[in-house]
């Protein structure tokens, strides 16, 4: 059975303080959960499961696991509808990124469903860093969690919270804007970093201010614009090599 | 002051089965009653709103406007926090597309911010029609209608219960699939109607089966998938003329 402690120390990983002081997060539901366990075993602190996931997985999977019941499961878990397995795991090491062909720099991202889709997009990319300026969503916020999936462990992201890491850098600097020179012009570039501005406002301009190029999506309708993570795939698709 | 009845009715537009029957839908907050009001004139039917809200925009989106306090407001809302007004609207008009030079067919996309953004989607590329297959979400669901913007009113989506719509066509059918022939090979095409499968288990075999071409998207990484709508926005991008 659960201790009252440990199952008010899994709630408050709800919360970015707490993740932070602990330097923990979780995952919930068989699919993110079994493909942390299979590809970072490491990162795994402790698993919260119901027999019946218990008995469906692989004996690998049920290390450091405890049996938990339904009652239990629902005060651990973030989701409405708690899904079979919450997991506790270590928050992956960061460091600043400095050598890399391709990384992403995110101007306030708020919705943590985009941070997460952007996240997998760039893992499906190869881009190797992803920044996140001042007023980024929590990279280990539950929501971001649940929508990268594995893709969490492998992209390298770093959060510069002074702003001062691109005016250290020099590869090309691409402003994904509404104004700038159509992507079709464009071919393919070896290295760059990609610049994606703010749900609503979009880059600040001293951002846009630092770019070398601006590039906005070739429009062939009427939408005033497109979603942050669907511009940043549709310009990766086109540049990365 | 709003009476009870009207409270409900308002309520109750959050359901599918009230929306089906009353043939109208809500949408929140200032950018996109803003919106609806500006290119959409025809389709409002009231306006809720703050007196501060009303104060601040332009005569003509006064028109059928009542003035509703806070404490209504937070009634009539679905958003945890409340944006100033909400707006009845009558759904738009909708028929089978028949001429066309691009579609995208859904196959039970049931994520409504997935299903909004694709709606976005296509309208930046001007594609004229949407057709939702069985297992879809409702366009009209709250979620759906806050990511698609004025979107919502300009792209004719068509739900094809029963399936035989694709039946049907005679344009090429291409499939997003994870192990067809990569994007990069394709040059432009001036019709098609992709299809777009479901956010975790992709197209059915039904439908792939149909298709006349199998696309992947070039992976250099290692994610497992791309989001739907991501997806969805770079193949339109690299084909669409």
């Amino acid at each position: 059975m659960l201790s009252k402690k440990e199952i008010k120390d899994i709630q408050s990983l709800s919360l970015k303080k707490q993740r932070d002081e602990t330097g923990l997060f979780i995952a919930e539901g068989p699919k993110i959960v079994g493909e942390m366990v299979q590809h970072f075993p490491e990162q795994i602190e402790r698993i919260y499961g119901l027999a019946s996931w218990a008995a469906a997985v692989l004996l690998t999977q049920k290390l450091k696991t405890t049996i938990v019941t339904e009652a239990e499961l629902q005060r651990i878990s973030q989701l409405q509808s708690p899904n079979m397995v919450v997991a506790v795991l270590k928050q992956f090491e960061r460091k600043e990124p400095n050598a890399f062909s391709w990384a992403i720099y995110l101007d306030a991202i708020q919705d943590p469903g985009n941070l997460g889709t952007i996240i997998r997009i760039a893992d499906w990319f190869g881009v190797q860093a992803i920044v996140c300026g001042p007023g980024c969503a929590d990279v280990y916020n539950p929501k971001v969690v649940q929508s990268t999936m594995a893709s969490i462990g492998r992209v390298n992201f770093f959060y510069d919270d002074n702003g001062g890491w691109l005016l250290k850098q020099t590869l090309p600097i691409i402003a994904a804007t509404l104004g700038g020179r159509l992507l079709s012009k464009y071919n393919k570039m070896e290295k760059g970093i990609l610049l994606i501005g703010n749900e609503s406002k979009g880059l600040s301009k001293e951002l846009i201010a630092m770019a070398s190029h601006q590039i906005t999506i070739d429009k062939r309708g009427q939408a005033e614009s497109l979603n942050a993570a669907v511009a940043t795939g549709i310009i990766l698709s086109h540049l990365v090599p």
